[in-house]
């Protein structure tokens, strides 16, 4: 259920965007226990010059690097699960590609799960709501 | 008021992204009785890995002519509402591009009527609400 | 927190594209009271075909310039201050880059302040919310 928006200046090889979409799902299925094979993710990388980014804000160094994370999601989950989400997302993309974890900027889109249909024409969760939501580990 | 992004994978011709768009709003008219010309809608291609989808989540076979359909939307609408959407949108699909149901995705984001502006710097729908929603067939 | 997401069509020069993304973020600032090194904003260039606007819904008369400026936020700005800021958007880009303000479509996404990570795997905001939201002018 999560649909995933990855968005990057251009220039990495797509080895590495690759990775930059399986950290973000791997950490979504190990802290939001999102089934392995909801998988829903798109990738867009943009010229330099249309990527607009503070450079300290909060504090934090970003570089041209910065990735983008945009999750549409379900409702439900708790501030303890997004706070674990944000930190293992960083931290998977630490380890692959190797994204400074300044460069991470996450943004959830909470909609309720009648607000999806994955296919057929049917409202799938509506049906049969996701028994996973809220048991995030 | 409905905004719509249609997101695809590259190589297909600009009549077959023509019907889907046309395909996505046909269905919003005749579902959620949104007037014919509230008309708003971007069409992205992706590159192939640039479009991740898992191909049996749900049990739905998917294929690589999978179409993401992100719909923002005016707040209101009923489930009844949704899944006639859902049904019609993959419906209408089928007939023109010939889109397989099994490929169709919609995401809804619902936001208040207050949140748009169609222009002029105004917010339309809070000074005169859509007597259209909740009216849907 | 602000995210800006602005698309329009392509065949304009760098400099017009910026002029745009600065004069949403001014108006940001301006009326919002978002921190002016609260920056971040992607544009994206589309095109002709795969952008769809009624060119008179609403009795609006648009043209090929129409930019669809789209908004994630913090939750809590008020009527007064969503009308306060379609209409120094539309003032600003009027300014610079010159565009009409019928061609200035916006759509706000408001998410709860907690669902934001600015960088480094942390939620920022459900640490020490903002203290400017609802202090918008």
């Amino acid at each position: 259920m999560p649909f995933v928006h990855i968005s990057l200046r251009e220039g990495k090889p797509e080895t590495y965007r690759r990775a930059l979409g399986d950290g973000v799902h791997r950490a979504l299925v190990e802290v939001l226990s999102v089934p392995v094979d909801d998988h829903f993710q798109i990738i867009t990388e943009h010229k330099s010059e249309s990527v607009i980014h503070d450079p300290q804000y909060l504090g934090i160094e970003r570089t041209d690097d910065i990735v983008f994370i945009r999750i549409t999601l379900g409702l439900g989950r708790t501030l303890a699960q997004k706070r674990a989400l944000y930190a293992r997302t960083a931290a998977r993309l630490a380890e692959s590609p190797g994204l400074r974890p300044q460069d991470v900027f996450i943004m959830l889109v909470e909609i309720p799960i009648e607000n999806w249909s994955f296919g057929n024409g049917i409202a799938q969760y509506a049906d049969k709501p996701p028994t996973w939501i809220n048991r995030g580990a």
